[in-house]
C-alpha cells in the first residue's frame, strides 16, 4: 500500500463524503426535514452518545450487539454510541416532553453508527431522516406516517416510489394461536423468510395452510386486498390483518402517487415493530430506501407510537445528481464590497488569491478561472461567461 | 431521583435539543454553510469515527487525550471518535483531493465529541461549522478566512461581532530568539496567560521588556497598530509580527462591519496554529463564538493552510430566537389533497387524528386546535384565524 492509500484508509463501512455529494446530501436532508416540519413534526436533536441503559431501554435486543460502547471517565459508567435514533426520540417523548400535548409529532435527522454492516447495507455509519407520531394507536395514525414518508419523498422527486405494507407480528400471532412452538416454529420462520412455499407445505399443521395463503396473497394492493379479505384467521390475528387492510385502503384513498403492495408475512428487517409496518422502495435502488411501523415509544410499557426512517444514502442513489454550481472567478483586485454583493445576489464566487497562482493580465485571469473550475469571470463590474 | 429524572439523565456535557431550538440550530447552520458555499468553499462530510492514527495524525497532542477510543471488531484496530474536524478535512485534502486544484477551499459542519468539557465550554458534544483554505501561505489567505467568518456571521445577523487577531507562536519565537529555556520559559508563559504584567516584570531578562510592550500594545486595532509598528523584535519574530500587522490592515480595509482588536501574545485555546490566528466574539456571549488560524493541513510536513470553526451553541446564544411558526389545524375529514396543497403553499399543518382527542363539531375542533398549539384552523376551504 502506498503512503497515500494508507492515509486515505478508513474502517470498513465508513467514508468521506466529497464535494458535490456532501452538499447534495445536506440539501436533500433539509428538504425532507422541511416536508416533515410542514406536516407538524417538530425537529429534535439527540446526543451522539448516552448512557447504555437509557440508549438501549425499549430498543430491540438486537440493537445492543450493534452498539459501540465507550467508558465515560466523568461518571465511570458505560455509554453507547447511537445505532438508531428512534429509541432516543422515544426517551425524549417519555421524559422532557412528557407534558407536551398528544399526539406528539417529532422529527429528527442524524448519523448513526453500527458495529457491523449488513449484506445489503455495508455502511456502518449512515444518515437517517425520520419522524415519530406518539400517543395514538389508530389506523389513522398508521396511515399518516405512511403518507408522511411518501409526501416527503415526493417533495424531493424520488421517481417511482413503492410502499410494501407488512405485518411482522402476524406470523408470531398465528404460531401462538395454533400452538406452534420450538423447532417447528423456527422451521416455519426460516421458510417464510426464504418465501419458500414448497418448504412451508412440507411442514405439517393447520398454520401452514394459512401461511401459504398469506404468502400467495402478497402482491399489488389491488389484487392482494380481495384475497386477504377472504382469509379466515384466528381471533387476534384476524384483527391485525383487518387493521392492515384498513390502512391499505386509506393509503389508496389518499390519492398519493406511489405503488402499493401488501406482504403480510414479511418479517426481515423489523426489529421492534408491534403492528402495521412498511418498507419503502424506489426504482433502480437496491434494497429499501426507508421503513417504518408501529411500536411502543420508550419500551414495551411505553406509549403507542408509529414512525418511519428514511435512509439518506439509498435515497441519494435513487435521485439524479443535483444541478452543477456555476462559479464566478474574481480576479485580483476585485473590491471586497463588490465580491460580497455578488454573493448576496446569489453568485458562487472563487476569489483570486495573492500567493496562489497569480494572474496579473486578463488572459492570465481567464486561464486561472478555468483551472479553478469557473464558468464565469467578473470583469469591469460585469459577470461574463468565460467562453466569451 | 424519580424514575422520570433517571430516564432523562444524560452524561455530563451531553444534551437533547428540543423543538424550536433544534430547528433553529439547523436553520442557522445551513445559512452559515450557504454563506461558505457562495464564497467557493465546497462542503465535505467526514466520518464520525476513523482509525486512531489517521484521526490524530497532524492533530495537536492535546487532542489525543480528548478523543474517545473504540475497538473496531472488523479490523481489530483502535478507532477514535472525532473530537475536531479540521484534521479530518486535512486528511481528505492530502488524500482523496490531492489532485484537486489549489487553493483548495473546503467547508464542513458536524458534531464533535470530547472526553472532557472546559470551564467556559462544559459541553462535551458540540456542533461546528468550519472552512479550510489549503495550499496558500499568503497574508491574503489569512485575510480571506477572517473575512469569510465575518461575512457568514453577518448573514445570520449576529450582532456586535468582534475579531481578536492573535499570533500564538510569537512568544515561543521570542523565547527561542532570546535563549529563554526551561523553568524561566514556563514562568513567562504562565504570566502571559494570566496577562500579569507585574509578574512578567519580576522575571529578569531582555525578553520581558518585549513581552510587556506587546501586552501593553494589545487592544483596538486603531491604537494597537501604531504601537506594534514601533516595536523592534528579533528577526523571525519581527517577520511574524509584520504579517499580523499586514492582515490587520487588510481586514480594516475590507470595510466589513466588525470591531477589530489585536492581541499578539494571546496563546490560550490555540492548539495547532502556526501563524496568524484569530478569535471571534459576540456581544452578550460568554467566551468565543469561533476561532481560526494558520496551520499545516495533514501534520507538520503538510500543506500550508488556514481555516476557522464557528461554534453553533455559542452563536445561538448570541442570536434572538427564531420566528415562531404559525400552525394550521386541519379538522377531521380534511381531504388529503387539500392538506398537501396547504403544505405546498407554505403552511405548517397539524392534522386531527382519529383515535386522538376527536372533535366532531366546529367548536370542538377549535378547542382541539388550541390544545395542539395552532393559531389557525382550516374551515370551509379557508385558513381562518383561531381567535375569529
Amino acid at each position: 500500500m502506498t503512503e497515500l492509500a494508507r492515509k486515505a484508509l478508513l474502517p470498513a463501512g465508513l467514508q468521506d463524503v466529497l464535494p458535490g455529494t456532501a452538499a447534495r446530501e445536506a440539501e436533500i436532508r433539509e428538504k425532507l426535514m422541511a416536508s416533515l416540519a410542514h406536516a407538524g413534526y417538530d425537529r429534535v436533536k439527540t446526543p451522539l452518545v448516552e448512557f447504555e441503559e437509557s440508549l438501549l431501554e425499549g430498543a430491540a435486543p438486537e440493537l445492543s450487539t450493534q452498539t459501540f460502547r465507550l467508558m465515560d471517565p466523568e461518571s465511570r459508567r458505560m455509554m453507547g454510541v447511537r445505532s438508531d435514533m428512534t429509541p432516543q426520540v422515544g426517551r425524549i417523548a417519555a421524559t422532557r416532553l412528557v407534558d407536551a400535548p398528544r399526539p406528539l409529532r417529532l422529527s429528527y435527522s442524524g448519523d448513526v453508527l453500527r458495529i457491523k454492516g449488513s449484506h445489503l447495507r455495508p455502511e456502518r455509519q449512515f444518515a437517517q431522516v425520520g419522524a415519530e407520531l406518539i400517543g395514538v394507536s389508530s389506523a389513522a395514525a398508521d396511515t399518516e406516517i405512511v403518507l408522511l414518508a411518501l409526501e416527503a419523498l415526493d417533495r424531493i422527486n424520488v421517481p417511482f416510489v413503492s410502499v410494501d405494507l407488512n405485518l411482522p407480528t402476524l406470523p408470531v400471532r398465528l404460531f401462538d394461536a395454533f400452538g406452534v412452538k420450538g423447532d417447528e416454529r423456527e422451521a416455519l420462520i426460516e421458510a417464510l423468510e426464504r418465501r419458500d412455499v414448497a418448504a412451508l407445505k412440507g411442514i405439517d399443521g393447520k398454520v401452514t395452510d394459512v401461511l401459504v395463503a398469506l404468502l400467495e396473497a402478497a402482491g399489488p394492493a389491488k389484487t392482494a386486498l380481495p384475497k386477504l379479505k377472504k382469509l379466515e384467521l384466528p381471533l387476534g390475528a384476524s384483527d391485525e390483518l383487518y387493521r392492515l387492510i384498513d390502512v391499505a385502503e386509506r393509503v389508496l384513498a389518499s390519492g398519493l402517487d406511489a405503488a402499493l403492495t401488501i406482504d403480510p408475512v414479511e418479517m426481515a428487517g423489523f426489529r421492534y415493530q408491534t403492528g402495521v409496518s412498511f418498507t419503502l422502495f424506489a426504482k433502480n435502488v437496491r434494497g429499501e430506501i426507508g421503513r417504518g411501523g408501529r411500536y411502543r415509544a420508550g419500551g414495551t410499557a411505553g406509549e403507542a407510537a408509529t414512525g418511519m426512517s428514511l435512509y439518506m444514502d439509498s435515497i441519494l442513489r435513487g435521485l439524479p445528481d443535483g444541478d452543477a454550481i456555476s462559479r464566478v472567478y474574481l480576479p485580483l483586485g476585485t473590491p471586497q464590497r463588490e465580491a460580497r454583493q455578488l454573493r448576496l445576489d446569489g453568485h458562487y464566487t472563487v476569489a483570486a488569491l495573492e500567493g496562489a497562482a497569480e494572474a496579473k493580465t486578463e488572459d492570465g485571469a481567464r486561464i486561472e478561472a478555468r483551472r479553478m473550475g469557473c464558468d464565469f469571470i467578473y470583469l469591469g463590474g460585469q459577470v461574463m461567461p468565460l467562453s466569451a
